[in-house]
């Protein structure tokens, strides 16, 4: 039995996981010293949640997103004194997607144009997702070239023509969707897209009390998806 | 035999109609004094054909887009004198789907938010296209609001939650798109998505020498492609 | 308050359907004589429970699909004693979606292909689904042809090329997908596509209490899906 | 230079490759005797190309799809005497996703079902296409099963749940589309979905021209698009 530490417990995501987690004997959601804590809140509140796993000595799976520089280098801080995963996104199909987009990257030329594209609900409030800069970041390192050189981010007006070698992002929001992604990989003549939807915040969950539950004991460090799904 | 006098004949579009007119008998084209002028050139070259039309007493067809305030207003100022269509977009398929998501956006209601995302070739200056504000100007009549009251635009960083009532545009660009469109209508759990695909510019081609013929003899005045294919 | 009598109620639809009623103050589910009964089971019951419905005078939704003729013939002899209406799909956004493909199927010639695709979760026992065939039978109306005379069903093989006029099917099963529509009309070098995404049953099952309530004290024969949506 | 003999020449096929040739100065059509022969015909004349080619002593790429189980025998045993390519598609694109998809299939449990679905034009007379079939066979192979074994081809009607462990396929056909291939990978609450968009045939020329180019001189055996692009 794993018992985690929920900060973030009535939102969109923090609900679902404590649904996920009432359907399961081996995990069980408490409001102090759990043996993992697990975020998923706002970031202005980060901060205090990193402090409180780092005292405590305990592990953090961070799924907030939209961070600003400051509370990203607190993460970082934190990970040189417990076990921190970060992950923009915790299904499995996410992170092999994530994998099969840095391969195409690294087989095909630059003449291979990388488009970005999700959409979201209408109450999410950063662009793009954190998950869609996740998919960004895995070209990007397909390609060995560092993705804040070469993003194209909120295309608008008079752009002029695309400049090769960058990589598009674009955000659609409406609805209750809980998260669509596709990466295009545009040549002349032909496309690839590499695409993944989620049906329900459902399967995010589950894999956040996966990761959750594989963190339980970890030495200090950083630790990805990859690392919990065995990519 | 209509001729037509091409402005824009070296350009993307200008090559595709001078190679559908090539195919055909009923029409031609030529360097001076047709029977219709046809733009697909710049918008800052528009003030000066629209000139030219006007001397002659013949229709002009506009197929450029991203137009500036003071461009936009010389062709409402040339429609009064002769017969103007200005199309951000000469394909059937376009034209009937503007039909259809404006008869979408009259029937739902305000709980359904409307998105629309297009991919367009590398080279393309301008963002959204002609044709996703034409799409966005339909959904707007549906509703009964105006489009630039409501436009949301390069969606990027901390955005906040989405505006209820709003129209969102997104712009991808790569590869040798000629032209893909979809509109997405979003709501609690359901999504309807009514999308355009065009293979190759000569659709486009296909459809504004359609146009173009159509035009030949008509007095001063606006006219549309709904006009032209009989929706 | 309108009390339902739900045939099918440990189902898939069915547990949405109990779900979405518990959450609302204005329906009940009852064992045993409700104001309206509501059929999401299997075809082999279904003439037993419009023997039910007729027998206590209350009108009857009916989702069960993939009925033989013989069940289809007892559904109309019912039709004229209780009022019935017959939905392959209770959503707001497929019966808009129907409109539409009615709509362009009216005003585009027949050198468009139509193609009907779904996709469905993998416990679905009949393809093509009947939220396809409906859509189907919605462009063969804006034709003016029989769907039975031009559908082409379960393409394999040495197929020979494309009839003319014909209406394709094709079914995708897999994973847990709630139901994802879409028609296709393809010309010379363009495409529209036309497309419905349900998330989970929770946006059907809403639209089926709808229409309970809708039918509730209505007099005998046929209704549909648009009556109750006012499209 | 190299020289090339062309069976289909006069198909849809055969004139792009013809068209895509007359632009380059490093290959060349010749009705005889050709460094490299190369046939995109029909499958019942295969086998006296296959002659012709074995007879000259010359490698062949093979682009024919559909053929019979007698004619694919023919193929094998041409291979023990010529090199031979047999493509059901040139495209870098394709064959990149190819690899994609053999990839995601190794690392994706049973609970992934896998769906292909594919559209081509209204002329094309085999279903599945080549194409779709040689995506099956790389999930087959990364999930080390046969594809015949497994091949759910055809769904219609009242087909039962779909079988743990199979591969379905679907084909559209209308219009003009050049081929555009999707395989899907759904689990419970999320989908992968890997696609191929082909604009034209220029596309598929391109890459046939590339691997005729390759071949020449090559010795007997049998060879891939792979070995072609360095994949």
């Amino acid at each position: 039995m794993v018992s985690i530490t929920l900060f973030g417990a009535s939102g969109r995501m923090g609900r679902a996981i404590g649904e996920v987690a009432a359907q399961r004997d081996d995990v069980s959601i408490v409001t102090d010293g759990g043996d993992v804590f697990v975020d998923f809140s706002v970031p202005s509140a980060l901060e205090a949640h990193l402090d409180a796993a780092v005292s405590a000595g305990k592990p953090i799976l961070i799924g907030t997103t939209g961070l600003a520089p400051a509370q990203q280098a607190a993460v970082d801080a934190a990970a040189e004194r417990i076990a921190v995963i970060q992950a923009a996104n915790t299904s499995l199909g996410v992170n092999l997607l994530s994998h099969l987009v840095r391969e195409a990257a690294t087989r095909l030329g630059a003449e291979w144009d990388i488009e970005i594209v999700e959409m979201h609900h209408r109450m999410k409030v950063d662009a793009p997702s954190g998950t869609a800069l996740l998919l960004g970041r895995a070209a990007a390192e397909g390609r060995g070239v560092d993705l804040d050189a070469v993003s194209d981010r909120g295309r608008d007006g008079i752009t002029g023509a695309r400049t090769a070698g960058h990589i598009g992002f674009a955000a659609l929001r409406g609805g209750s969707v809980a998260g669509d992604h596709q990466v295009i990989f545009a040549a002349d003549g032909e496309r690839i897209e590499l695409g993944h939807r989620a049906e329900s915040r459902i399967v995010f969950a589950r894999g956040a009390i996966a990761a959750a539950a594989w963190l339980a004991g970890k030495p200090a460090g950083r630790y990805t998806m990859a690392d919990v799904l065995g990519l």
